[in-house]
């Protein structure tokens, strides 16, 4: 008999060359499908909700698989907590209906981008972008408002793209106070690669009163790659979550 | 003219032989002296609030020093953000009333242990200590009640001690809920090296049943350290705050 399994996984970022497998490399991928085949004693292929880049971490990761037999999912959790590294943890394991996949089966994906505008923070330094100086909340609630909706992203992914298509329907966006960061929430059906950093490169353009929302407006029409703000630093970034139908 | 300044400082104590100058190891008073000399262009004395021990954080350390002149405050914190490394941070300078004494003058310091007992969390295994299995709220309730007061924390200070009198009294002392995780607040007039850490160790024996809340307050009548439980890791404690009278 055959089992789908639905895991909900947790890593810090900064060890790994991000999520998806490469030959030679320390990826996410890598070290959970070996943690997996170790612990099920069988070959496991994973489908993975968010393909996150180097750097970027996630405590709410969606990862199925398809097991033979019926592992208890208790038993497969304390199982893989002996087995992976410190950096990367299954927080918890589920029966998943037959043939769901985490990837395909994903209605949106939402992360988190935490900036720090005032005094550095040595505790959060691995997690925030220190940005001192001030980001106006009305300019950066007003950018934040246009991209939500149905729109072309070309500006927002680099120009070597593997990505055939460019629109992408932002659900929710908002820049959140969070006690002294300013943290991008978005939600959106798909992500292309580096979106939101490059997002929130442009942000920070329009938050310091450099470039005009009109602007941003702009590309999002499918201005070319230059015309956007720098990609900003992979570290603040975190997968947060991913929802399914139903 | 001279003037007191009084910082409020924060630390990731992983890299620190704790707070403490001590010849060829790396410490905070170390560092931070250094950075103040260099943008001073003078040499400094430390008062501190809290000598924490090597691995313990603070976000709410309180420092103070007199200084020959009248620096301007907002310029000498950015100053020593372009000198400290990032993993200890000046957070904000004030000018304090003359012989105002950092260590002196505190009426209470305030610490949190930070404890998690469900699935591990790498974006949090620097912070928490992973203890899988369940604590009771009711009894780590109890104990903590009982730790409120002026006692005897003979047991909870390692034998070979510089301590001269063992009395302490606890303003408050709570194991608080948030999100998965069960923190300790604790707030005294001053600690012992150690007393927060064993403490947390001889609450996990009550929280886990292993030992009944009246044998915790048998502890605290100055009984011998042997007697107390085991002296809790470092990582998952930081002082978050020193209170001065008025």
């Amino acid at each position: 008999m055959s089992t789908t399994l639905r895991l909900l996984v947790e890593y810090d970022g900064a060890g790994f060359a991000g999520w998806a497998a490469q030959p030679g490399r320390r990826t996410c991928e890598g070290e959970l499908s070996a943690a997996l085949a170790t612990v099920l004693r069988q070959p496991v292929a994973l489908r993975v909700a968010g393909r996150t880049d180097a750097g970027v971490h996630a405590t709410g990761q969606v990862v199925s698989l398809p097991v033979t037999g019926a592992p208890e999912p208790r038993r497969l959790l304390r199982s893989l907590a002996g087995v992976l590294p410190g950096d990367i943890a299954v927080r918890d394991v589920a029966v998943a209906p037959d043939g769901f996949d985490a990837r395909a089966d994903a209605a949106s994906r939402a992360y988190e981008y935490r900036v720090l505008t005032g005094a550095p923070s040595p505790l959060r330094r691995e997690r925030v972008l220190h940005h001192p100086g001030r980001l106006d909340p009305d300019l950066l609630a007003a950018g934040a408002a246009l991209v939500v909706g149905r729109h072309d992203f070309t500006a927002f992914t680099p120009t070597d793209t593997q990505h055939v298509f460019f629109h992408r329907t932002v659900l929710a966006c908002a820049w959140e106070a969070r006690g002294d960061e300013l943290v991008l929430c978005i939600e959106a059906d798909a992500f292309l690669r580096h979106m939101v950093r490059v997002l929130v490169g442009t942000f920070l353009m329009v938050g310091r009163g450099r470039w005009s929302p009109d602007r941003l407006a702009a590309l999002l029409e499918g201005a070319p790659r230059p015309a956007a703000g720098p990609t900003a630093p992979a570290h603040p970034l975190t997968l947060v979550g991913v929802r399914y139908p139903g």
